[in-house]
């Protein structure tokens, strides 16, 4: 691991950004081997070699820092999202690939090794900015591809749209919220399409 | 609390059946107040007034006592909900007083006061029998509502029953299974309407 000198000049030395990107990836690497939720700042300033002051310069807490690995956990989760729902132009089809995608990004980035679990489920259960905006960002995806299904015909026209999109993301929640998806590991198999299939019946004009 | 003599007669002491409510009634008591994890037989003998020895006369390990007190609290439940499917004749409306009612029924029982959470959440956890039993009861319930919403044109028919059934259990599941449930208490207001108004539009023919 790099480690810059420790009184780094303000002129001389590494830019804001980079310091703070350089303690988020180490903070990153240290809460997958110890844990989220045990760890305090002095362990983590001993762990990446920065005095616990320094590091208080960058992130006023250890929530702070959580928020940001948060963040780049969760937007990593949407890219791929993002990036199934786009390799298909049928609105039913987006639907299905995006279920499918969200419980497999979800499942790799939560569950593979138990890594970064902790901090997710911290994140989930104290309800954090960064998973909040989320949910709104994956409900918003929701509504357009609803949006896009009703001008192809594909989806029916009377539930009002935001009602329709809400109930879809209430049966993706378990799939999505690292606190159910926990308990539902038996299920990630068939059930993202036994239930797309469902929702996609609940659509049909 | 009731304590039959320490050395019953064969002939002249309570009948089994009755010392086995017994040990459940008073068990039932004890884990609501230790929790059922961390209780061991000898903590209930003692707290009971029996000997370990006659206790295990009666339930060959603390998991049949939980067995036990896990069929009566699910038993409960189901009385609950067959009660509330039986108080309509519609099929649509029978599906939503059958959501409604296992929602409260099981928030009731596993959450008022934290009350047999600990068991329930035990039992789900290693999925003991009594727990599969009352799933599949449940999902039963599910396919008599959906055969009588199709023979009532209700319903479509397309969807192969057993398909649906089971697309239909895994979106109340979150809201049976006491792992799940514990994650979901700010959702237990609104989301049993808005997932079964979802659920009617995928059944409407």
């Amino acid at each position: 691991m790099n480690t810059p000198s420790t009184n780094p000049g303000p002129a001389r030395g590494p830019a804001d950004h980079e310091v703070r990107d350089q303690i988020v990836a180490a903070a990153t690497e240290h809460f997958r081997l110890y844990g989220y939720s045990k760890t305090t700042v002095s362990d983590l300033a001993k762990s990446i070699g920065f005095s616990k002051a320094y590091i208080y310069k960058f992130f006023e807490s250890k929530q702070a820092i959580g928020e940001r690995i948060c963040a780049n956990c969760l937007r990593e989760i949407e890219t791929d999202v993002r990036a199934a729902i786009a390799s298909t132009n049928r609105p039913p089809e987006k639907l299905r690939r995006m279920f499918k995608a969200a419980v497999e990004s979800s499942l790799r980035l939560f569950f593979e090794d138990r890594r970064l679990y902790d901090i997710a489920a911290t994140a989930a259960t104290e309800r954090w900015a960064t998973v909040r905006a989320f949910e709104e960002r994956i409900k918003a995806m929701l509504q357009d591809i609803l949006r896009q299904g009703r001008d192809s015909d594909d989806f029916e026209r009377k539930t009002p749209l935001d009602e329709a999109a809400t109930a879809i993301y209430l049966v993706m929640r378990p799939y999505l919220n690292p606190l159910l998806l926990q308990h539902s590991l038996d299920h990630t198999e068939d059930a993202p399409a036994q239930l797309s299939s469902l929702v996609l019946r609940s659509l049909s004009p």
